[in-house]
Parts: C-alpha cells; sequence; structure tokens
C-alpha cells in the first residue's frame, strides 16, 4: 500500500493569497458597485518591454524554421544568457562570480521550492519574520521544520528571526545556530534592507558557525540607496557559503513569462562535495531547461534599450511607492520600506490585527492589501500595500486611506 | 554546520547522454572528415508547426500591450488550455477526466522528478527495466532505492520488471508487491507497448495491492494500432489508482518549448487524503505555471490546424521508424518497436554489449545511437535507434549499416 509523505498534513490551512481572492470575491458579490482598487498580491500590470517583445517574435521565427530551431536546451541554460547575467549582474558589482555558476530555471519560485532537494533532511533553517512564506512551506514539505504550534503560529524546529519596528525591520543574528539562514533582501514582504557592511556580517557568521546562506535577491533591481548590495557575491567570503536566488519577474515583468536563475559558486562545500555538483545534477535529472523563447527574453533585459525600457518601468513602480509612503505619512501611518524595494509596510492603526485592517480597508475605503500576519507571526500588527498597481489607481487608492 | 542529501552521492556516475556526448566528440576531433549521423538522443528536429508558431506571436503581442498583459497565471493552468486537453486527450478517449483534474507543467521530466514529493521516502518503486532512467534517478535521490550495487547495476530495494525479448518487451507483474509502478507505454527505450487488456491487468493490480502507477503516456501520439490505450484512464478502475504523465515533448516538437502536465483523478485516496490535493499544494507552492505564451501554444496543438500539422510530423517521424526498422530487419538484425513510437530497439549482433555496439556503429558507419545498457540492466546486449532525424540522413544511417 503506498504511503503519502504526511509532512504535507502538517502545513496549516490555506494559502494566504487564496483566503484574500475569497475575502474579495464574496465582498464584490455583496457590493457590486463598489470598485475595488488591488494593491495586494505583488505581481507587475505594466506590459512586456518592446526589446523584449521583439525578441520574442525573432526567437519564435526561429522556431519556425528548420535550420534555426532549438530542442533541448543545454542544462544550466543558453551561454548566452548565463555570460550576460554575469557581465551585467556580477562582473560590474565586482562579484567574482562565472558563467558556470549559473543555472537558469523557470523562476525563483521554482528554486525556492527545489533548492531544499540537495540537503539532508536533519538541517535547521533560521528565517526572517515576517517572511515570504514559501521558504518554511518547502521546508516543512519536506520534514525539516518539526511540527507546527497553531498558539504561536510557528514550528517547533524553525529558528525565526523577528523583523519589526524594533530591530528596525531587520534581523538579528541569531542565538542559537542555524544550519540554513535564508535572507532576502531588498526585502518581501517588509520592503527593507540591509547596508553591506551589515550583510558581510551575515557571510561572516555563515562561515564561522558552517552555515549556508539562501539569499533572494528577487527584488534587487528596485534599490535606489548607493549603500546596499546589489548581491550577496558582494560580500568577502561569501564564495563559500552563499547561494543566491534571482528573478526576472519583478525587474522586467516576468511573473507571467517565467525565468529565473541560481547561482551556486564552485567553492560552495560539504567536506569535498561541492553544492554545485548537487544542484547540477538535480537540475540535470528533475527539469529540463527554460523555453529557448524565454531565455532569449531574459538576454534582451540586458541589451541597452532592455535595460532603458526596464529602468523606465522600475521608475513608474517606484513612483507608486513614493505616492503610497508619503502618502500614508501624511495621514498619520507609520510606513517604511518603498525606496529600495516595491513594498509598503505599515503599521496598522489602532492596534487592529492584520486581518482587521484587511476587512476595514477592504469594506470603507475598497481597497486590497496583504495582512502582515500572513508571512509569519512577527507581521501581525503589520500590512503591506504593493507598488505594482496604475498610477491613478495608486494615487486614488491612498486618497480613499486618506479619507478614512 | 549545513549536511547534505548524501543519497545524491549514492547515484553513480554521469548520465548516460553526457559519455555519448564525449565520446562523440573524441571521435570527431580524431576523424573530423568523417560526417556523424546522429540517431541517439530523443530530440526533435522539425520545426513548431504554422499553426502554433502564428499563435506564439499573437500571445507575443497580447504580453506587449497593458491591457491583454498577462501575470501570474492560474496555480493549475490556464482554463483554455485544460479544457483543450480534456476535450481532445481524454473525452474524445471515453475517459473520465476533468479540467480540474490537470496539472499543466513545464514538461513530463519535471513532473517525473517531483511527483515522488508527495509520498513517503518508505514506498517501493516497481520500474520495468530497461527505462527512461529518470524514474529511478529521482527516486534515488529521496532516498527510496537502498544502495547501488556496482555489480549487478540494481539498487538494493527496486523491483526491476525485466523486458526483454522473453517477455514481449512488457513487464510481467511482479512477484514481491511494490508501493509505486512506474509505467511508460508507449515505452521508452524499447518502442514496445501493450494493448488495452493487457493495461487493464495492471490497473486491477494496483488497485487490489494499493499501489499507485505513475503512467507516462509521453509517446501516445506515435500510437498507430487499434488496441491500444491511448490514456491509462481507458481502463476501468484507472482514476484510484493512476497518476498520468504528458508531455508536448514529442507530439509537438516542444523539447525546446517546453509543456506538459499531469493528470490525478480526485478518486486516487490513501485514506481520505486525494493525492490531488497534495499535489496541488506542491504545485502552487513550488512551481509558478508555465508561461503563458507557451500555454497558448500548447492550445494550438489542439485546433484543427495545429492537429493537421503535427500529424504530419509525426507521419515523418514513423516513416523514419519504418526506414530503420525494415532496413535492420533486411540487414539481418533483430528490431522491435517503431510501430506505436518512434524509437527501435535492436538486439546487438555476435553477442556484442550495448557500448561495444555503440564503439563498433560509431568507428565504421559514423552513426550515433544509445546502449541500451544506459537504460538498465536488462538493457545489456540492446540498442536504441531514434527516428527524430531527418528522412535523408536517416536512409544514409541505415544505408552505412546494411554496408556493415
Amino acid at each position: 500500500m503506498f504511503k503519502i509523505n504526511d509532512n504535507y498534513l502538517k502545513l496549516p490551512g490555506s494559502y494566504l493569497f487564496s483566503t484574500i481572492g475569497k475575502k474579495v470575491k464574496a465582498f464584490t458579490e455583496a457590493n457590486p458597485d463598489k470598485s475595488i482598487i488591488r494593491l495586494g498580491i505583488g505581481d507587475v500590470t505594466l506590459p512586456i518591454a518592446p526589446a523584449i517583445i521583439s525578441t520574442l517574435h525573432e526567437a519564435v521565427d526561429e522556431m519556425a524554421s528548420a535550420d534555426t530551431f532549438k530542442g533541448y536546451a543545454p542544462d544550466l541554460g543558453y551561454e548566452f544568457l548565463r555570460e550576460a547575467i554575469v557581465d551585467f549582474d556580477y562582473k560590474r558589482r565586482g562579484a567574482d562570480i562565472h558563467a558556470d555558476e549559473i543555472f537558469v530555471s523557470d523562476g525563483a519560485k521554482s528554486d525556492s521550492g527545489n533548492i531544499g532537494d540537495i540537503f539532508a533532511v536533519d538541517n535547521r533553517i533560521a528565517v526572517c519574520d515576517p517572511v515570504y512564506p514559501v521558504y518554511v512551506d518547502v521546508n516543512a514539505m519536506s520534514g525539516r521544520t518539526g511540527h507546527y504550534i497553531e498558539s504561536t503560529q510557528k514550528w517547533s524546529n524553525v529558528i525565526y528571526m523577528p523583523c519589526t519596528a524594533e530591530t528596525n525591520f531587520a534581523p538579528e543574528l541569531p542565538t542559537e545556530i542555524p544550519d540554513i539562514i535564508y535572507l532576502c533582501f531588498p526585502n518581501n514582504p517588509t520592503g527593507s534592507t540591509i547596508t553591506k557592511d551589515e550583510l558581510q556580517k551575515w557571510v561572516d557568521y555563515a562561515n564561522k558557525v558552517g552555515a549556508v546562506i539562501i539569499y533572494d535577491a528577487a527584488y534587487e533591481a528596485y534599490i535606489s540607496e548607493d549603500n546596499v548590495p546589489h548581491t550577496i557575491y558582494e560580500c568577502e567570503g561569501a564564495r563559500t557559503c552563499a547561494i543566491e536566488l534571482r528573478s526576472f519577474s519583478k525587474n522586467a515583468g516576468f511573473t507571467g513569462v517565467r525565468l529565473g536563475f541560481t547561482v551556486i559558486p564552485k567553492d560552495l562545500k560539504s567536506g569535498d562535495v561541492t553544492l554545485h555538483s548537487l544542484w547540477a545534477r538535480r537540475h540535470g535529472t528533475k527539469f529540463n531547461g527554460a523555453p529557448y523563447i524565454i531565455q532569449r527574453a531574459g538576454a534582451a533585459v540586458y541589451t541597452q534599450a532592455g535595460q532603458k525600457q526596464i529602468n523606465e518601468q522600475i521608475a513608474y513602480y517606484m513612483n507608486n511607492a513614493k505616492v503610497i509612503r508619503e502618502g500614508l505619512s501624511a495621514a498619520g501611518y507609520t510606513v517604511s520600506g518603498g525606496i529600495n524595494a516595491p513594498y509598503i509596510w505599515m503599521k496598522t492603526p489602532d492596534k487592529m490585527t492584520s486581518w482587521e485592517f484587511f476587512d476595514y480597508l477592504l469594506d470603507r475605503a475598497n481597497v486590497v492589501g496583504t495582512p502582515g500576519s500572513g508571512f509569519g507571526p512577527s507581521g501581525e500588527g503589520y500590512f503591506r500595500l504593493t507598488a505594482f498597481g496604475s498610477y491613478e489607481k495608486t494615487l486614488e487608492a491612498i486618497e480613499r486611506i486618506k479619507k478614512l
């Protein structure tokens, strides 16, 4: 008789965004005349930039002719894309990363989910709290998190690193020693980030205690301040302790196009075994490459025209972030984020819980955001708004909130 | 100190196709004047059909405009694709499968690799021998296969079901009871298949012993004989015991386009828990959908024009299969397959090992095939040729072999 992976049964109920979806649906059905503004889920709204569109068309045409048709892609991804990544994202930042250390994938969510495969079950993970729910859920699925404690909304075997107003929304080095540390800067959901000196402390700590850092830099393109690292490999010693996850979803609007990559330096080892060799085996056995036409689109992101166009999109979203941040501040709310990230993190007013404020905002302003508690227990009393809407809708949403 | 998943260290050396690649490279460097014909790896060569190309262009244009831009896809895949799949691949075959039982993915290799996530480690798997190496390798990675025995080239905890001339290249019901049974018909690598009555026996057996069948139907489009099932759900009772994996790689040439799907009927349960709910959770947490433009391309496969064009491609490849099969037979070789699948499976002559024959064929005819032993111990003494080359090259390859 076959047996299921019963770790799945330990996962608490439905996913954050499906609950939001249900609440919004119920409200809309009850109030068909109200116009809802959605600043909840982190999905982009601007179309794909023209330079990328024209490359997609070219690549589609290549697939139409036997001479230029492409079948199975190389295991690590096409070299033209990996070389562009290395030049632009690493060499330019002074980071010592090579093209054969890049693994092209269908996105950072898959990589976040799958990277655990190459680690033993009995590793202890540390996560920021609040945090992108996928890190914890995928570790729960593989049996790495112990049991879920309903009263605290924490897993028994996870080290939570609170990121609240008290810690300036940055994690402090944990008192218990973890084996795997998840860091995401600029951060989802708080929109905060840390300086290069602060990140260096984490790299030094990981090297000292023998931990590996899984560094999610999906929002790197939104960094506007000078002293903020764009990649963990700007820090000395990161090649022996860090894996970096990157995405094209938010910088180039690829949420529906699907492309990302993982960097594993060959110096990152457990004894004599490189994590690179393990991930190469995983990648070559359980994955068959991102589509050729999508990899071509990825390379177009790094062209001069592509960069100019996506930077305009990022500027558009970051102007929305400014509208949200300044508008809410002016209305007396306590806000953070929105300077190096497309997320604004606000304290709920009058000690409301995150979900109470969600309901209040939906009911009174017809604005949808994301309850902070959905990202972890320390997110309680906070609320996330995203800058990915249109300028007009964002402006209107803030006006409505101001009037409350 | 972090610990790796040391199951990876138990995996025997390099992957079949990388060894072939190295041998061919060495031969080409030593013999730059020889023209190599590759009938080894199962990659397609015909370009994507015009009806699919024009849909890809349309979908790219949709991504260029804010009105029609698509961000994150629905978790299970777009309904337009899932409905097309259900109508064409299931309802038309009399199989009771619904659109919400289809999970669209980036390909059958990913699904073959990831499906193990929802099962406990202590399930015993049964595989055909020879078999597509991914089934065994991914189970080895998750610790389900015991240890590898060099002398027999078998894993200690896997039930091997020999598929040789003696069994008419079909597996017999195993004497030890497995928990998970991998079946692939039409088969890679042998090109053989089984009748609907024979498959019904497997479904009945699985339901009787409480096993789940993972049924890989990636080559379904190549079936030419009437009594061969196109889906396992043509068999009575399959909804309570079978998961089906499907691919667009070989029917529509999507090896570089990447699209597939997995079917999990809601009647397939362990106690009260549906495997559908577990896979939905896995799919929603560790995957973010196939690209919108690729899902549109998938739907174009099911249009009248798409069907006409891909059927012409399949006919082209199957004519190659005929050329190989009849040519080798005429030359005195013992061959099978090539009637319901694009693979021809031949007995090596003069009791050569599979790799001896590989070297012999490369050296003497400059033709590259795949050693049967690479697919499992019972593949020893066999050799796989694929029908995915051009007609002219296929013809020439067979002429060269005939002359040996």
